[in-house]
């Protein structure tokens, strides 16, 4: 590898699933793993396998299909180094070795924090014992797999001294990349430079491994001290695509990847990422964990590339580096094309899905298809992003237990808004109600409610057009809590809002049932009489 | 002043502003600079008043308003400086004049590009050309203002010898504030800094007056280039709520302000800036430009103090300190309190309404009440957040040309939406029209278009519920353009999303209206004929 060369580390699917209300199903966490392969980034870190069985299970697919063969389109030959993380325990690390021994090049990422705050308040435990856990977990973890990463947590907060110590004990035992984080977000560039520096210069060793760092964004400062370390010496940087992650989030990828690329000359660095594929890739991303993208996001944001301010355009069309220091086709930021029309057939259908990261089959493709061809009908022109938007809506990403069958509604600025809805239930019978609400939506979800039965708190609900236009799909997303489980999200694509949004509540609920331990069959269910009012 | 001490220098009225479709009307603009006044800002740049006459208007009411008596709550006894924009020629600068004159203490901002390719590309002068206007424009500001800015444009890739000649000429020619900005969000925080050190050693004069920083975002840099300059000697940030502004937008006021706040010591900085206050100006940014704030926005997004994953709530409860640097409090982000039931009377509604930052008055007022009480009749518990709401619905930002009187909707999985629509036109006229669309919004939109008669561009469509459970208001958002006219918005609230729809669509098209060179009167108009059917 080029002495340059920084190995981006993607952890939207473990850092980034756990911010509050960004969890994805199995299904979508393997789009956005199929996705980050296509990307370029060397490696995925693909979730917390000790977390849960699911966690497990999604960690696990990923290692069979996306760390086999990443598919076409991906830049490097090789697949991506699949990583699990695990907490220094056996149980963590057996669980993490099982969710990525199926790929090709698997890593195991052990952590224990460092701070004496960490160490007194949470893990209390002498810096003595510490070491020691974190000595013997790694050579644990280091008996099972070749490629062993270990983060001191905490790093930016902790005795320097005692830092340098624990990370030589634990190259000794056999860890081969060392991740540096700053866990609360709290260090300033030069400080964080520093930091990387002083390992590099202090750790017997540290020459040998790979340093990493992995950086959060409470002040705002992710990118900048993830550059600083890198310009000290790390070669490896842990990111998210649009920097979602616990709290303020994670350094972006693309910001990081951005600044590398915009500025590789004065920095001296390089990555592997194909740059053109970064729009995409923060759609899917945004659209799977229902995080927005606002206009003014740095690289991936709508307004990026923009510009309205006269004195700005005038410069641009005089000449573009007058404003612009990238491309917009550099980093994907294409207009959307008008791709297909109603004559299209399936094959060109599946074709421009796959290559949009949406790989549908079977049934979710032909039922996507059927709605593509209805929608065709309705509208003059059919975009790459409605395409996103039905793929999303028809893909099996949880077993669909209870069906939208129907929905009806008035509502208006006089009377009462009043729905009537018809559900399959998950016996494939047909259950009717009809409810009044103070909102055509709120009817609905009523009516719904009284069907399934299943008590949700509603934590939040979007609409959004699509694509540009009132007749294009309207997309809802809904965010619910059942008892005290992680919050489940569903979404709905209709060109009508309100079904839209129905099916997107209707989704919510199929996933909170899935996930019920007792499985999808026992749930707390009470059928509504037909016809029934209720308010 | 103190030596550590750096202004707070607002310029999301301006830079902000400038962002495609993050303009404000001229009510929205005075209710954020007053909302800047209390939250402690130090300058607040209104406008760029050569713009138009509308940025003008507001430039003067707020120069007027806030910068005579910034009213309770600003932690200041002075009122803010209030700044106006300038290209550097007279008409411009007496434009800017105009605007802020009516300030305590008014400034005027120009600016000339130094930068070797913005004055061959976009200006066409060679460098004693333009050290020759910015002398002359300056000293001409000088003789109108005591308090002058002056900004070499694309500094940071500009020749810093020549820089230094242009700064020390402008300050013999008056100029007070140095503003040093990276226009293109370009360079790494090192050279930032340096630019600035650079800047002070070399230019004769540098120490006496104040140097500015000015940071865009594009690589997502723009808060440590900024800390980076504020380090090297600088003692003025120009900031954007909500890092709003040209492209990916400017460096945020609230990651500046807490980065500085949380770190000071090391910094060797302070702010006069209530920190308390920053959520609910974000908040009311983001409301009045409709620009979102993810989930993952330092300081203000919803998730910046949010800790879902097990281990982090483990040390969250076992003491804070282990992953939290600010306490929630610091920042104002408390939850949302229950502050007046349905017995609440008017003088606390206004209250309440005042201290949110919506000043109702009259007939807007007695509305916003009006509507408050049916809410409260409908839900058990009325938030700041459904206030909030209200009374961006019911302020007076543009004119009521047309007005929804009625809308009543069919729609769902089968037959038709079909929606029928009163409208009172600017003449107080009924005129009703029924239309079929591919959903109830499409529906309402095709029958009150066929009503005003203005064709306009959908190009952004957006609703969500304000506060938590879906009984709660729905606001919906909509950005239209009309031929090659800025976008204009509208925002409308209602427990009913297709209401709040129609309501945020005649809102916008007021907006559009109201701006005609001709006057509202002379908009184009036709009648649609009663109980027609279109499609």
């Amino acid at each position: 590898m080029k002495p340059d060369y920084v190995s981006i580390f993607d952890t939207s699917l473990r850092d980034g699933e756990q911010a509050p209300g960004a969890s994805m199903t199995s299904a979508e966490k393997l789009e956005v793993a199929r996705a980050l392969a296509r990307l370029g980034v060397d490696v995925i870190e693909a979730g917390f396998p000790a977390a849960s069985p699911d966690d497990l299970a999604a960690v696990q697919a990923i290692a069979a299909e996306v760390g086999q063969a990443p598919g076409a389109g991906r830049p490097q030959a090789e697949p991506p180094i699949i990583c699990g993380l695990a907490r220094c325990t056996r149980g963590d690390i057996d669980a993490a070795w099982q969710g990525v021994r199926g790929a090709q090049r698997p890593r195991i990422h052990t952590f224990l924090a460092t701070s004496d705050l960490h160490l007194k308040h949470k893990l209390c435990l002498t810096r003595e014992e510490m070491t020691a856990k974190a000595v013997e977990m790694v050579a644990y973890a280091r008996s099972l797999c070749a490629d062993v990463e270990f983060s001191p947590e905490d790093a930016g907060r902790s005795d320097p001294e005692f830092l340098y110590k624990v990370l030589a004990a634990v190259i000794k035992a056999g860890a081969t990349t060392l991740n540096i984080p700053d866990t609360v977000g709290y260090t300033m560039p030069d400080e964080f430079g520093a930091l990387i520096a002083g390992i590099i210069k202090h750790t017997p060793g540290a020459r040998d491994v790979i340093i990493s760092v992995h950086c959060h964004d409470d002040l705002g400062l992710a990118v900048a001290n993830s550059l600083a370390g890198l310009r000290a010496g790390a070669r490896q940087a842990e990111v998210t695509v649009n920097g979602i992650g616990e709290r303020a989030g994670n350094a972006s990828l693309e910001e990081v990847v951005m600044a590398i690329r915009t500025r590789g000359a004065k920095l001296g660095l390089q990555t592997g990422i194909d740059t053109t594929q970064l729009c995409r890739i923060s759609k899917l991303v945004s659209r799977s964990t229902s995080y927005p993208v606002p206009p003014n996001k740095a690289i991936v944001g709508g307004n990026a590339f923009a510009h309205e301010a006269g004195i700005h355009q005038d410069g641009i069309i005089k000449n573009a580096l007058t404003y612009e220091i990238m491309r917009p086709q550099d980093v994907g930021a294409t207009h959307t094309m008008l791709v297909l029309g109603k004559h299209s057939g399936r094959a060109a259908f599946a074709k421009r899905l796959a290559e949009l990261g949406y790989a549908l089959e079977g049934d979710a493709l032909l039922k996507a298809f059927h709605e593509f061809k209805k929608l065709a009908d309705r509208k003059k022109s059919v975009q790459d992003a409605d395409l996103i938007a039905l793929a999303s809506d028809e893909r099996a990403t949880v077993p669909e237990l209870w069906a939208l069958e129907h929905l009806q509604v008035m509502c208006g600025t006089t009377g009462l808004p009043t729905a009537t809805v018809r559900l399959r239930d998950p016996d494939g019978k047909s259950r009717t109600h009809a409810a009044i609400g103070t909102g055509p939506v709120d009817a609905s979800y009523k009516a719904i409610d009284a069907i399934v039965n299943l008590p949700v708190e509603l934590l939040e609900f979007g609409i959004s057009a699509v694509t540009e236009g009132i007749d294009a799909l309207a997309e809802a997303t809904v965010r619910v809590r059942h008892e005290e489980q992680r919050a489940a999200h569903g979404h709905g694509a209709d060109t009508d809002i309100v079904v839209a949004a129905a099916k997107a509540y209707v989704a919510s609920l199929n996933q909170v049932l899935s996930r019920q331990p007792s499985g999808p069959a026992q749930h707390p269910q009470k059928a509504g009489t037909p016809s029934e009012i209720s308010t």
